[in-house]
């Protein structure tokens, strides 16, 4: 499966180019396919905060490149560098809350900053890190895709109705995606019959993104209202629920786009399977439940229009683009490390304590 | 409370004036308030198909006047004007197929018909019905809202969070609104904090209509994503969800806009309380449960475009807009009958042999 995956790649939304680095503007797709050149760490928190960037797997890419473009004009300004770099990591660290692989990313660079060796070039080491944090991201979730389909196979193998939200895929990742690698990978293996894909409100990553790669691939995909998933699991046959993550704490809990929540008491109100697919990153240990993850608030403007379009009356929204499925009501977490089913606080451990499978 | 809804009475949808009957075109509110005019049967079958007027209640209510307007043109006609007037029937009862007072309206209208004595005035005797019906559902609206606050006291009196979906207002029905009409009465009555109106995709009724009614009255009201509404019962402290009802079956279960039933899912699982407030017109004791209710499929472009705004890629959309929530999900349907707490068929018997209470 994986040379199928890797040969049915088109679509990317990252690319590290003649030390810049080039973001393709998800806030206009699918309508126009603009690419963004960034030089700066200060635009690239920008990109991340205004989500020409999105993704839990793909911020966390974003701003280790992030950091490269920062140390090289910290470099060039000369004076004590590493200590003026600390705000160019707060920076980038405050440019969204929730997704875990945001802070993952900068601390990994810090760390190899603080390993370059006298004498070594700084600038380089850290290029090749941020590549290697990309690539690893690439593999991992061709790996996911195998673990998540096996899953699949392992419950019915025939051609199946799933459920996705938001967007996981190749807009959202280094790779093919998470949840929707999985679901590519599924495809491939003849298991998908119909993908139900949810708009995703308000910010219609499902419309906009999810709908366009996988149209393109010619994955059959239907697109919904958020409010008829119930009743597409009731009526559809749908076998799976498979979504992303922002962030996972140490017990399972999972934060992931508003919806996903009640996607979860959804599925389980009808036995529907429900799996998370996140790599290793968007685990974070330091939370022990998912009470302790900030969720992020945009502005509710947000809701009242679209593409500057007016949708309704002028009044007070509420906008929390995250929201806490806890663990008890997933099925299970796959990452590039392995799966948990029925996640808890030891498992989690477990899984945590093993090296990366690839 | 009576006397405080009817002095608070701003907002109407339906007028029948000079043997005309005019609709405030709600597809395009609340950005223009234009009024159209009707003069036949076939112009408010297409308003009703259009979604002019919406709302089950509004629809039985138009559909009423239309049948008075069809009567007309076919007096003028002459010859055998009752028969061809089951063409009008036909034409009214095939604009929506969901609402079931529709056709609770129709059938009223042809037994009125039947009743005319020889020599009487038919066209008189059928605009009288019509008006009855209009008035009956004001009156209806005001009984509904007693109930429903009453409910709402019995169990916690203070100002409280409510969380509704769709519009239930004075745009949907004859009067205040079903769902509407309870927490209008609600507030009135100091119990209510917030209420938590869903945008309601695809047609956005949360965010045109209930929003804009609400924040008219100075209700204070906040917009949220319908997939926000699980996050919000869990960390908001909504006490109940209150929704209206576009056909309730002999056994308890009710059709109503698509995105009902996955909020008595989520509310179940929150133990928040669920009201269904709809007048007994709504309610189909020929049908078994909410399985025989046909569930209106619109276009799928209603999904792909809001006011000309394309909003995604060009894929297919699902677009259910009616969705079935099972009895043993719903704490207590409201109607001007008197109310009905877990409902299930030998309740639902029961009260449906009662005389209205006012």
């Amino acid at each position: 499966m994986r040379n199928r995956l890797l040969a049915a790649e088109k679509v990317k939304a990252i690319d590290w180019r003649d030390g810049a680095l080039y973001l393709l503007d998800q806030r206009i797709l699918p309508f126009e396919e603009t690419w963004l050149a960034y030089d700066s760490a200060a635009g690239v928190a920008e990109a991340i905060r205004s989500m020409v960037v999105r993704g839990a797997p793909a911020i966390g890419i974003s701003a280790a490149y992030g950091v490269v473009l920062a140390a090289r004009a910290r470099l060039a300004r000369g004076g004590d560098w590493r200590v003026a770099m600390e705000d160019d990591f707060a920076l980038l660290a405050n440019s969204r809350p929730t997704a875990v692989n945001l802070f993952w990313a900068l601390d990994r660079m810090r760390e190899r900053l603080e390993r370059v060796k006298d004498g070594a070039d700084p600038l380089a080491a850290l290029e090749l890190e941020a590549i290697a944090i990309h690539e690893s991201d690439r593999e991992a979730n061709l790996t996911m895709a195998q673990l998540g389909v096996d899953l699949i196979r392992k419950h019915q193998g025939n051609a199946q109705a799933i459920l996705t939200h938001c967007n996981t895929g190749a807009l959202a990742t280094g790779g093919f995606g998470t949840a929707l690698g999985v679901i590519r990978g599924a495809f491939l293996e003849g298991m998908v019959e119909q993908v139900y894909a949810d708009e995703t409100r308000p910010w219609l990553q499902g419309s906009r993104l999810t709908a366009w790669e996988l149209a393109n691939e010619g994955i059959p995909v239907t697109l919904n209202a958020d409010s008829a998933a119930a009743h597409i699991m009731k009526t559809k046959g749908v076998t799976w629920v498979i979504v992303g993550a922002d962030r996972i704490t140490a017990n399972g809990d999972v934060a992931n786009k508003i919806g996903t929540y009640q996607l979860a008491v959804c599925a389980m109100h009808h036995g529907v399977r429900f799996m998370v697919v996140a790599p290793s990153s968007t685990i974070d240990m330091d939370l022990a439940s998912g009470d302790d993850i900030p969720i992020e608030e945009r502005d509710g403007s947000e809701l009242l229009s679209v593409g500057g379009h007016r949708l309704g009356a002028e009044v007070e929204a509420f906008n929390p683009v995250f929201d806490v499925t806890p663990a008890d009501l997933i099925d299970v977490i796959v990452t590039e490390k392995g799966i948990v089913e029925r996640p808890d606080t030891a498992k989690m451990a477990q899984l945590m304590c093993r090296k990366r499978l690839h």
